[in-house]
């Protein structure tokens, strides 16, 4: 039986590498053979397995130029059932793509705002004059290169490969350590790994409330790796924290300081404890590396 | 004199409102002319007051649906020199524009990616079918309206009113309670307020190393009201913080919690004390809240 694994679309994206990589390592680890399925918005992502038409999905989580991705974070909480099975960190490499012969016949570039955010004192230099125009995705664009040389495209090098689209520079991102942390997300529980992801919100507001749940984490000597702030949507001010530990949840001293956090918070929900996927060893074993 | 305040335009945006109440409180309180200037992104518009092209610039920061505006925080850290003045709250309305006679005939919509997700509940209702194009800003699609009808866009009913467009339907957000905190930035110093934002990096990611200049503030009793993180850039996992706590930087009490959070600290930088505007006092003394 096939496992279906639903990603942002469409064919080409990091999101489908990602995707694919993890399929890969499922292949190569437990013989399981899984089915891609594309979708245009993470949130219906995210949907697809929540209402059971997907096993699981593959979705960013946050890049280390751009932050967080914030409807990853908002939807999880809303939708409350799924739980991360894995994370995995791929390397991000921007390519130019375009039709043009030369990069100055170019006058408007297409891709996803975080892609052109992350490449944006590559497009000053070499690109001063272009349009920037937003799209769902970094290969949303590509389609519209065939058609006219005037127009460009930031995305990967392996899109390129797939959509038979010419690369006139790569790579271009700003930073060259740009990475994009992805979970993979099942409705199945979730509670042994090295880390483990949960969300509260706080029931006052008064000096010192956040700190409360936070010290309980520091008492048990257990690292915080990452704190982050979403708006609780019901007023300015009011916010949730999404807190990424290294601890697992099979730990009852893990356990003790959720608990004990529980007691200071509003509400606490868990999203699963999760081992990282050794990406080094999976992107060696595969042939396409130089086309991230 | 006037004094130059740069807003992210064009004409019509919710920044220009905001900077546009802000320019009508100094006339009233200060009777201090002003003269607006636009510019395409938040960035050109923090820049432009850092390369002392206008005096002042009105910029948003957070929304209570969407979230941080992640530039205006990033660009606050790199420019390193911009304090803030003041801060205001402003309620957000979005309105359907369109030259259309009845919904069912528009295909497309165009608006800034927050304001399109910030009605995404009312456009699966009313438009479910229908194509959306993310813009640079609430007002940049206004221009397609005039020649297409097929073709709408989310704004407010304010930048309606300034375009002479049809307003179709109005408020459209799904959240009653949306608004949106801008600051007022310059170069001067700014050294009393209510309240104060800052940031910093931390040394080492152990245990509780958040946890150290957060406690200097919680044991001077100081509330911290926002605490946001952002990748420092640097490599995935590694973050700034940003904060605001109730507290200027005028009193020897607030001064002696921020040296030491110093000592707990990689590098902390200060924005500057600043005061709320009085919204209510203000928007009930112009003509025009109904359109905002």
């Amino acid at each position: 039986m096939n496992l279906s694994i639903a990603y942002l679309g469409p064919q080409g994206t990091y999101s489908e590498f990602a995707a694919s990589t993890y399929a890969r390592w499922l292949q190569q680890h437990h013989q399981t053979d899984t089915a891609r399925q594309a979708y245009p918005s993470i949130a219906q992502v995210l949907r697809a397995v929540a209402q059971a038409e997907v096993d699981i999905c593959v979705v960013p989580v946050e890049n280390s130029i751009g932050g967080g991705v914030t409807t990853t974070l908002d939807m999880l909480w809303e939708l409350d059932m799924l739980q991360i099975q894995r994370a995995l960190t791929l390397p991000i490499e921007h390519a130019f793509l375009s039709q043009a012969d030369r990069l100055q016949v170019v006058s408007t570039v297409y891709s996803h705002p975080q892609a052109l955010t992350q490449c944006q004192k590559w497009l000053e230099t070499h690109l001063p004059e272009v349009t920037l125009i937003a799209t769902n995705s970094t290969t949303e664009a590509l389609q519209h290169l065939d058609a006219d040389p005037t127009v460009g495209a930031i995305s990967s090098a392996w899109a390129a490969q797939i959509y038979g689209l010419p690369v006139l520079a790569h790579p271009i991102n700003d930073h060259s350590d740009n990475c994009t942390r992805f979970w993979v997300l099942s409705r199945e529980s979730s509670q042994s790994g090295d880390y483990t992801s949960l969300a509260f919100s706080l029931p006052t507001n008064d000096a010192g409330a956040l700190l409360k749940p936070l010290q309980h984490l520091a008492l048990a000597k257990i690292n915080m790796s990452r704190i982050e702030s979403r708006p609780t949507k019901r007023s300015l001010g009011d916010y949730l924290f999404f807190i990424d530990i290294e601890a697992g949840l099979d730990s009852p001293h893990t356990r003790a300081a959720l608990d004990a956090m529980g007691g200071c918070t509003e509400t606490l929900k868990l999203f699963g404890s999760y081992t990282l996927l050794p990406m080094e060893e999976v992107l060696a074993q595969t042939s396409t590396p130089k086309y991230l």
